[in-house]
């Protein structure tokens, strides 16, 4: 079992980023050093892909009227959430979603139009595109964690109408505004978990065996 | 800059695991330590998900006769891919797309049931349920990676089959079977880069500044 093993303080830091990787909604003034942005990009650039189809697309906002675009929409949609929710919208509205004024960097993150004729490894799930850009998101995410920088995905908005503002061609679509910067530091629990928004599921309730159990439960939300 | 950043040996460890972990088809003969599927289930468990969901479930196949009951219909379903692409066909049927039988360890990761009333962050993209067991798996990818062994996520599945062969309830949705154990070597390229089916694009053609360029092209499929 030692072949292929990485060393034990090598094992370690990565079991400390999957532990200390926190989805971030509040940043601190600064910018990134030369060429990390690129460096985090790489980082998703190396994520699986079905049939190695790299459908993963980053819009680096630099424009700073257009990320100011970008909130007033987010703003909108954050209250069109709250109001579809059946209670807790008050408390809702108070729970901080997104850092999209306050990040050094604002990425989206989307799937490239086209993807129709790949069918590799999607001829019964199209939908693995999806999960081929949200773990390119997830290795962003931890390579940032570990450079001390916070990350953010923030998915109130409309596909359609962030499409648009970005100029995205006819089946493109954005999975995800991504706030990225420093921060003054990361909780030890997940935010929603810290405000008593939910919790944390015991293992037993996530790992089966052999079958689905007949009384297993669905997470239920807190609302 | 240095403030919530980790060691450069520690960063480094990160940077490693996302460069070098594999898509795994290849299997050696092996078991896993006592506790490792629990550690690796618990790294899943620690990724992120929209509004607190955990819609992850993860079923370990100890049953021998169920593990070859998912091996024969992958086998059919990867001759139903074979003969849906244009060309290339008899090449595909000559890679190996799963290591279901020579694996230590089988998992089968799916989407909760009852996902409907969750709404926070997904009240305009409901498949951020999808994004967040994407998380799950890469977290799981890495740290098996780390720990030396190949994890291999398998999409050659009709998910209705396999929801009925593990009794899932209606509403939940088998994405991904997940084969896992020990491997001969790590490969430096993904297999598909290095056999020649698909290469690896440029980060010019994946990062964009404001606005996706209007002579951006999607990725071609390699048939």
């Amino acid at each position: 079992m030692t072949k292929n093993r990485y060393s034990e303080e090598e094992i370690g830091a990565v079991y400390r980023v999957i532990r200390e990787r926190r989805d971030i909604r509040h940043f601190v003034p600064g910018s990134l050093p030369s060429g990390l942005i690129e460096r985090l990009v790489d980082a998703a650039h190396q994520a699986p892909s079905v049939g190695l189809m790299q459908p993963w697309r980053f819009i680096r906002i630099t424009d700073a009227a257009l990320r100011g675009r970008i909130h007033a929409h987010v703003e909108a949609e954050r209250h069109a959430t709250a109001a579809a929710l059946p209670s807790r919208n008050d408390e809702f509205m108070k729970v901080k979603v997104e850092g999209i004024r306050d990040c050094s960097e604002l990425l989206v993150a989307a799937l490239m139009n086209g993807r129709e004729p790949h069918i590799f490894g999607r001829h019964t799930l199209p939908e693995m595109d999806l999960c081929s850009l949200a773990c390119a998101i997830q290795n962003m995410w931890l390579a940032a964690r570990a450079e001390g920088l916070g990350l953010g995905w923030v998915s109130f908005f409309d596909p359609e109408v962030l499409a648009k503002m970005l100029n995205m061609p006819d089946g493109a679509k954005p999975l995800g505004i991504l706030c990225l910067g420093p921060v003054a530091s990361f909780d030890s629990q997940p935010l929603l978990e810290k405000i008593g928004w939910g919790k944390r599921l015991p293992r037993s309730e996530i790992l089966f065996e052999n079958r689905w159990p007949a009384d297993a439960r669905p997470t239920q939300p807190m609302y």
